[in-house]
């Protein structure tokens, strides 16, 4: 696969292609044994192989993708499956992070990364057209909801397949990478306890994300834990403007609440202006713990104490899982969870 | 190309596809007309189309793209190129106004959207072999610096390409849409000489995209007519932190400076917030006008004057070109100019 990374940029524009005749004539070998060298195969001398990449290099020679594929079954590329309809999505830094980190994974390949965006209507039959066309050797897919069950199926039809947070149907097998977002939850709630707050709420994520499933369970458990009782819950939509409307929600709900877990950052943020706007005050009459620690600040300087969620480290173990599996189909790794630490800062601090 | 918009989600995981010959079979037509309706050729009966579509819906067929590719030379997507390195930038609400108005102007075709990123190290010749490998049947190439000239050579390879913005080489004839930049820095100084500011200075964007060169250029003119001095220019990088920074700086040199004029809405946003901590009322004692009309406001409900930039729209048409040079190739339509229109807010108003 990494055959090709020091090929420099191809012929220059207006220049015919060279072709593959081209290729064999100026390495001095077969038109089959340039195909060969070209695709990577086995049955290639040592000498033939060196012939034919510098000719590859001297012609800036451009192999047809198209023919290739059909030759080699291997597309060049992979894709980055976001299915969300709604491409503000990418606002989120969380997408930010995690087409850093599989671009990391594929910096030693020549593997392309291509992002899929789901679109309204007929879109899902179209993705897995493509998907399942020849077009990509494999598919990462990240931020999936329940709904989403064609994307499940993905790993059943043959292309190897890698989730960046725990499918909703383990059985399938398809291996994935994911935080232990249980125990971060549960961080939350003995954190938060153990601060002396007992009328605790939290700020849940979309029901229909097992990242937002496991943080509530995790939360609960540590409520339990803590001999307290679960106090109110109410949804997000994991994005500030969805925490600062949740937030109001809750302190309607219970205007004597003490400590407030958003399931994300940028919800903490919005749940941090609607206290602030209600004239309370962060920590010291209610704080607040959120989930992912992209945000350094929650308000005026004051830091905000979250759940660590290394989501680049994440989705660079997602790639490589990924880059294992094409290169070793068959195989099916095991999940990959990484661990849940807390990060204490000023807006839990009494 | 809408042949296939109608159709349901392929057959379930583990079933076998249907083959060519299967599809044939069920229409009751020959393996080539079965072919040939696949494809979208004139050479097939209505009746025989209408059997094969009906064949496609009820067996769930997909066809092999990258055989399909080969005998139609359509991959069945386009591609969305962003030449820029730091995933960091699909934050700027710019970019998720374009996916959608991409995406609009795709939707009533079967083309999928695949996004390119570019990549540190030897990326471009990796997407300029992906562009020309026959994956794809066209580009819209969005936030173009100028050492990328390797995207404006795609328009020469064949592959139809349409920018959204000015490329900087406009003489290869690449069709592009674009705001009129130069109106909308003009406007901004208009607007703020004839509110009687008269120590103004701009936060411009990076010298290397023509947007910022044409809003630079326009501001500079409006002041020649307006008979006021250029005054100093600082240059930003179009995010809220490089606004931030370049105001600090631009405060430095011209403590006396009473209007801003800010060439993205991210980058006043910046500004604002330096005027803050150093104590500037806004507008009273320092007008502010930013560019894009995405952010309705610029501090504690303070609206933003700015110059609006239709994005959406703007991609929108982009897209419409596209398809239509893919239907016809040979075929070069003439660039698109969006007009600049000036919306006040609070941020300049006396």
């Amino acid at each position: 696969m990494n055959a090709n990374s020091s090929r420099p940029a191809p012929a220059a524009a207006g220049r015919p292609s060279p072709t593959l005749e081209d290729l064999a004539l100026a390495a001095g070998v077969s038109r089959s044994t340039a195909s060969r060298a070209i695709n990577g195969g086995s049955k290639v001398s040592a000498q033939a192989q060196a012939a034919v990449d510098a000719a590859i290099v001297a012609l800036g020679y451009t192999p047809n993708r198209a023919a290739r594929s059909l030759v080699t079954r291997r597309a060049g590329s992979v894709a980055l499956v976001i299915p969300e309809p709604d491409a503000r999505v990418m606002m989120d830094p969380y997408f930010a992070a995690v087409i850093m980190g599989v671009n990391e994974a594929l910096r030693e390949t020549d593997l392309q990364l291509v992002l899929l965006m789901s679109r309204a209507g007929d879109d899902s039959a179209r993705t897995i057209r493509y998907l399942r066309g020849g077009h990509v050797d494999g598919a990462i897919v990240v931020s999936h909801h329940r709904a989403d069950d064609w994307v499940e199926s993905l790993g059943a039809t043959g292309l190897p397949t890698v989730f960046i947070g725990r499918p909703w149907d383990t059985e399938s097998g398809i291996p994935y990478v994911d935080l232990d977002n249980f125990e971060g939850g549960r961080l939350a709630a003995r954190h938060l306890s153990g601060a002396g707050r007992s009328k605790l709420a939290t700020i849940a994520g979309p029901t229909d994300m097992t990242a937002a499933v496991d943080r509530l369970q995790g939360w609960l458990q540590g409520l339990r834990e803590a001999g307290l009782q679960p106090g109110p819950v109410i949804h997000g939509d994991f994005t500030t403007a969805g925490g600062a409307d949740a937030a109001a929600r809750l302190l309607a709900e219970a205007p004597d609440v003490d400590g407030i877990f958003a399931a994300s950052d940028l919800m903490a943020l919005g749940v941090v202006d609607t206290l602030r706007q209600k004239g309370r005050q962060v920590p010291d009459e209610v704080a607040v713990v959120g989930f992912d620690n992209h945000s350094l600040q929650a308000a005026n300087g004051l830091g905000l104490t979250t759940v660590a969620h290394p989501m680049a480290d994440i989705a660079a173990a997602a790639g490589k899982l990924l880059v294992d599996a094409i290169a070793n189909p068959g195989e099916l790794p095991e999940p990959v969870i990484y661990p849940a630490e807390l990060v204490v800062r000023g807006s839990s601090a009494a």
